[in-house]
């Protein structure tokens, strides 16, 4: 297979390994618990942030760890679900007088794992509160989900959760901001290539020379409907309708407009996708606040994207806005 | 072809407008001469420094003129040198009473376009010096270069002169800086696939489904041999081993470390990969004082890697740590 990958097994505790090394300073690998958290976790006076998902999609969550984000991340196995002893003794780990805030995506095996582990880190006396994100539009149950699944929005949520979290809020109010940020967030995503997993070794899923797969999940779940190719402008337009129709986005709106790289796809092609939403929006009267365009949520090697929008107010854009300091930079 | 593209001959002009859409307060794109400069650019008080080369290694250079780093970017088309009068007309438009600084990669298109453009410039009455960048230490001449192949090293170059220009450092001094940072800077990179560029709309290159190309150019020129896959410490040993010898770099020297994705490589990967080569240079007695995972100068959607190292002293560390801005970033 064409990765950088050794034994399959020891991909994810490998890409840990190398993340903390590259980080001394700002964060700390535990292999016990596959985990990643801050250095300087758990602080007493704020609340304690964390996700887990499967591993497959950095930089999200292992990456996006440190000041104004996550304190850590508990990953599974590639597209695997983090395991329920894991998100407990991360919680543990965490624990702080203010509480701790999970942070989940929408698909069955992730939840299953951190209620178990809520229930366990709970009966040590761990305060805890769930955010559940769910914002891709594409289909409204999955392969892997039952209600709408989880993608690239939860960048957003983390976000503002993670700038609330550091100027000293409580855990009810980081739960009203996540799920105020959760209900104005809207993705859809679409495939041009199929991605490979370490341990399989070949292709995840078939998908033809001439074929793409608009409204995929980020672990290949089948989206809308699979078709034949079709150029920038045309796949462009037919994600930014799918999520401005849906919450729906009106004329008069500010919001952030995110072109999320699926891991495969070169930057070069992900400005010029931007460069369309953005001119399809303003066709609608709807002014782009704030602009992301990079990898923020993958799936492994994928070729394809997804379109996020938020619909901002003067309380997400300023949490948006706020500093924060991760491992996924240039410089 | 399983890209986000329209025309292919719009490939670059669409890609430079989203760049310039999503980035409204610090860049603008000048259509006519194909270039991304900074809105505050010339200021009288500082050396402008820009950089042109072929499209297709963004973020390398349109997408890292900003704050701190050029001030413009004079792209040619995917994987072409910039024409001489774009060259001619971006040196126009930075003139600055301080003088112009062109940094080249080594290839003789990019040369040659550079060179005639500063020709017709200075006829003009613009000041200007140039800087080339040679760090690959693959092979001694190559497909499209006499001499060694500018690559991924052309990051730390440009860094550490956009910093001293922004404190206001003269042209001399920038020069000197400049050939200080290239002579301690080495790279060498691999290819897992070939990569596709749009007006082709096929592979570059072929390399067969079970091989790899060792010390490969960015745009697919021969590396130093074909050969079967291998595992990602294999792999990881023979860069690193490449690059330190070469210098070389030795038991006491402080380095800076970058795994630079080719465009179709995840960055899981990418961390893995950091994590042995710093194992390595750690067994060599050779300590990692600075830390850069991720894609600075790729070949459009190659699946692959580099290696670099930059050895440290007290000055190129200050310049590396400077603050800058540019459209690339998670936030």
């Amino acid at each position: 297979m064409k990765k950088f990958v050794n034994a399959p097994k020891d991909f994810v505790p490998e890409m840990l390994k190398g993340l903390a090394l590259a980080n001394p300073d700002t964060l700390k690998y535990v292999p016990e618990y596959n985990l990643i958290m801050r250095t300087d976790a758990p602080n007493p006076d704020k609340v304690s942030v964390m996700q887990g998902s499967g591993s497959g999609h950095e930089p999200a969550h292992v990456m996006i760890v440190g000041k104004g984000m996550l304190d850590a991340a508990c990953p599974g196995d590639v597209f695997s679900a983090p395991p329920m002893d894991y998100v407990l003794e991360t919680s543990k780990l965490l624990a702080s007088p203010k509480g701790v805030l999970h942070i989940v995506n929408n698909y069955t095996g992730d939840r299953m794992g951190f209620d178990m582990g809520r229930e366990m880190a709970e009966a040590d006396g761990v305060t805890i509160k769930t955010l559940i994100v769910d914002d891709d539009v594409a289909v409204s149950d999955s392969t892997y989900t039952v209600g709408r699944r989880g993608v690239a929005g939860n960048f957003f949520v983390i976000k503002a959760v993670g700038a609330a979290s550091e100027a000293g809020a409580e855990l009810d109010e980081l739960v009203r901001i996540g799920e105020k940020v959760n209900s104005v967030t809207r993705t859809m995503g679409m495939a041009l290539t199929s991605c490979t997993p370490p341990a399989k070794g070949s292709p995840l899923f078939d998908l033809g020379a001439d074929e793409m797969e608009i409204g995929v999940g980020i672990h290949g779940e089948p989206g809308r409907r699979r078709e034949k190719l079709a150029d920038a402008n045309t796949i462009i337009d037919e994600l930014t309708e799918a999520v401005v129709t849906d919450l729906p986005y009106e004329r008069g709106d500010n919001v952030a407009l995110m072109i999320n790289g699926l891991g495969g796809t070169p930057i070069s092609e992900l400005y010029l996708a931007y460069g369309r939403a953005h001119e399809q929006l303003a066709g609608r009267g709807i002014t782009v606040g704030r602009s992301y365009v990079g990898e923020y949520c993958t799936s492994l090697d994928m070729a394809g994207a997804s379109v996020t929008l938020v619909r901002l107010d003067d309380e997400i854009t300023s949490l948006l806005a706020a500093p924060a300091e991760v491992a996924v930079r240039i410089f």
